[in-house]
């Protein structure tokens, strides 16, 4: 026995076509995944569209519902409302080593930053995966980082693959999970993705479509749930900065329907971007014009964002394996579990 | 049949004496209840301990999760980090009626404000309950107000009473609910209570302890939802303003375990205080002392904020009668809906 | 001797054909000065343009300084980015009074407002007059706010009238200023203006284009300083919220050339609109188009709200009248006091 | 002739000792320069105090007063209200190669980072050098970083130096620039200081204690100022981290004086910390006491910020050395230019 993806329900909303984040048009994702020994880790990668992200900026938004994290580049989204690179995901200690490979591939393809026109912010997020891997090694290099970007495709695998090679979430093996919805708005169709590095709570609190299994285990709460989780939400709804962030603070919607409680130590934090109404980075006419959607109709998109999110957290720990890593840590995904334990 | 609150199971933690924010030690209630004909409405205090609130003001924070709504008094406590007002619940139009009670409550106890000493910063809070009130006629009167907090008491009613008279919640008659949690930490028993204004929610969403009773039934997700919730957190726990802004997001947490989604149109704004460490508003000496909760054990707190207000809201549900009112508008209770619909 | 006006030079850009916040075409302001003995308060009234602020809202901002202050409105203007109503400033204890007054002003004048559409919010902003005004009076009523918004017009006065009558500013007798820049962007011309009711700093601090006139004189800093600043800025320009926000951070830039230091007890907030781009209550189309100005070409408007704010401090001494209020205090007008102390 | 620091006066309060930021006992400065060619740029190093920053944290906060910058470790500091490594300063691009270092600095010395306890946050700013100096070649190494770290010492130069190698300011040669004021409050004596590392602002805005020097020469304003400016705050106040965010937004004020109007491009950050009240990365008990200063009191520790601010970016230009580097692009030295230009 064991617990099925498609036999849950996440809300009312219609699944994309793979119901992945890749199912917003132009959204692509990579990994590169390091898997021997005590090194369980990775680099995802998302493309936010074609073209160049510096030159024609994505709108996007950060919101920070826990602040306990290291992710880079969040500050300059939030002032200028726009996302100039892709983002990377990975390990709290290869967030540099990221860093310079995503400088490495934006320098590469364009002379003119640092030269002629300004700098460029790369965006890194990351979550703590020490359980499993040698941490301390920083075994991720900026040669990974730019395989991740390289082999970013739109369809890609969930689970224990990538940033997501060594996390952990609800006490069982968590890592890249995704989701994707189609809603309709005025006579347009749109879709909301999520793609989410799961590394977080506790096995007593995780609730699958309501349901908690494990509620009645023993559990100490004195040890504190140390771990995180980056949520990156992407739309082709024509949503400014500011209605971004707000579809960022309802994915503590589907995060808590999953059973968190969003600890001290569990950095949350979610980026969102639109495809469309892209941004120049350098302007012939300082006003320009573009589509703006109706706060009124923002629901669908803000119950799209939490039933992406909660598929999300599950869809992770269904496509992991059991991995294991430092210091022969074996950290068993959920199947396995309910097997070993019928 | 019905729902039967004590069958319920709201986490794991244990509840308080009364099962109300009253819990917390020197935290008092009241209400005001105007119920006649188009006329429901009312008003709801809370005194957040002994003493003047003004003269020895109580640590708080405020985090707005979506800020479509007119509170007012809370850009002073995000600066300042402090309470020095009890707090009033009623509906959106009455503010200012409450704002002049509140103001009068505290000029006649406090000769020194607006004279040797600066001004005072008074709290009220709001929904719009214009379904089943007269909301335009603004039946609300100063003298309303000062009674609520004349008839604050340990002891207090929930449901479609005070300020929650008119209000309703997943489509049901909602208004006041509360609940409250006992922690320990280190070698202290400490208590942490919310009191919550539910207006918000459409009724398929609604999810009582994970099970979704009403998701099947037909409904137009392009009716949009207009609502708010206010959520109010006390605790005896000696934490900061920060460290309180952080539990306030939580209350995020168990509103989406009831099934919200949180729409754009409802204000949802939570306001959490500390009874311990008051802050003197004259000061003798620059430098005074005092005791903090370490960050590290905060996730019991959190926990319970969780739990506190995911319990709030389903009490509100189950303590409220059915209520007619403008219009000879009709809002059922779950439970004598549940009896009508068996 | 004195200082006059015309031979002070505030930054580099031209300025507008009043020099006033009504240079914004469609901008108006109103004001209701009270004024007999202890009574020395009144209402300000700034109508933002044309035709309903609820049905066509504005893209506002609001940016807190330093949140010492009881301003209501202000949240759900971060939130939505949108002004609906007519802006009010008035003392401290009449923000009820006013509040009210505005309530009825919109609800007169739009039936929809709580019967078949949801609320308003109502902004009105303060400080606190109490030096020369007796504020726990509540002499205000909210038929003088009512008057000060019917009285508003493209001309008006500056210094101590309107909610100006009883505020103090660095030690003189402070109130309303305003100012306005002309710019030049791509193939427009463009407006920016400023509207401050001012009643902050201490003399020694007050610096007039860069000169300190005061600076020697005694002065023991252990005496707080108690005031505020409100500021309100308007523009033609079409800008976002976003970039509003953006532009009420550059005030400070302002304030701080006429010497603050923003005290402690200086409640400090600035809330910026756009004239253009107006926002419809309710959407046929969820999606719609705008224009919006490029953030590359921020710059000069950056400049001219810094200027304006500068200004607005300035003249507002120097359009104040020498006052005589509460208890027999008189706060001299700048020029007033050079008279008396050449 | 020129312009020399002992004749000008930055307000009223007395100066520390050195007139350095290494004037709050324990705070330590160190760098390391590269400077050849097309290479200049470097590293500056702020050591908090003595001891592990990261096994007893320093109270900490950061405001953003225009966040088009790359700065990273900035989110936790806001969440958790602690500095727990050093902090570095460098260009743009090597702010990777800072944050490796960093980490090399702080795993080092603390072997249960990574393994019996959580990560670390590494906190690195930046400006963009990139007139003077080869940013697209990221020069500087993670040992150039380790270097400063460990040459950090009480005494230590201002000017074209470290991280300020290649910056300018306001046309001239900027870089790095401390100052620091004694304050008294109650029975005790404190030090406040700043350190900047200057890199905004055209020459035609430059005003010197209240002076224009260069207002009127020809200028066009529609080439947009490219720059940043980083702002560290340290002082031995026992200040909440609260109560130091409220003393980062005080420092645009020492900004502003110098004639700033925080264009859109740069990037305006500043992180201030308490070298008292360190809180312990693990507690035994969860309750700790320690003392907090009075919130009406700080006026002293607002006006000390914007006093050390203005000097040190004043002093910034007067330490600086004329500077030529990339593509033999030169900039000159304030007092190199007067005396060119007399």
């Amino acid at each position: 026995m064991g617990v099925n993806d498609s036999s849950l329900r996440f809300g009312v909303l219609s699944k994309g076509k793979l119901n992945l984040i890749t199912d917003v048009p132009g959204v692509k994702t990579g990994h590169t995944t390091l898997s021997h020994g005590d090194v369980q880790t990775g680099v995802t990668a998302i493309i936010p569209g074609s073209g160049s992200a510096f030159r024609d900026k994505f709108p996007a938004a950060v919101t920070v519902i826990n602040g306990f994290g290291k992710s880079i580049g969040l500050m300059q989204i939030q002032e200028l409302g726009t996302l100039e690179t892709p983002i990377l995901l990975t390990n709290t200690f290869s967030v540099p080593a990221c860093a310079e490979g995503l400088l490495t591939y934006m320098l590469d393809s364009h002379p003119e930053i640092g030269t002629t026109t300004g700098t460029v912010n790369p965006v890194v997020m990351e979550c703590n995966d020490s359980k499993l891997n040698d941490i301390r090694g920083r075994h991720v290099t900026s040669e990974d980082a730019l395989e991740a970007l390289k082999s970013a495709s739109s369809v890609f695998d969930e689970g224990a693959i990538g940033a997501g090679r060594g996390m952990c979430c609800y006490g069982f093996k968590g890592g890249i999970g995704s989701a994707s919805r189609v809603i309709e708005a005025g006579s347009g169709i749109y879709t909301v993705g999520s793609l989410l590095l799961t590394n977080f709570g506790r096995k007593t609190d995780l609730a699958i479509c309501g349901r908690s299994l494990f509620r009645d285990e023993p559990d100490s709460l004195r040890i504190p749930d140390k771990g995180s989780c980056i949520m990156i939400i992407a739309t082709d709804l024509p949503l400014s900065c500011r209605q971004l962030a707000r579809c960022c603070r309802r994915a503590q919607n589907g995060l808590a329907r999953t059973g968190s409680i969003t600890t001290n130590g569990s950095g949350e934090v979610v980026l969102a971007f639109s495809t469309v109404n892209r941004v120049p980075h350098s302007c012939t006419d300082p006003v320009r014009s573009f589509s703006i959607f109706d706060d009124n109709c923002l629901d669908v998109a803000f119950r799209a964002v939490s039933e992406c999110v909660e598929e999300s957290v599950i869809s992770s720990l269904l496509h992991a394996e059991s991995v294991t890593g430092r210091d022969n840590n074996t950290v068993l995904c959920l199947n396995d579990y309910l097997k070993q334990n019928p």
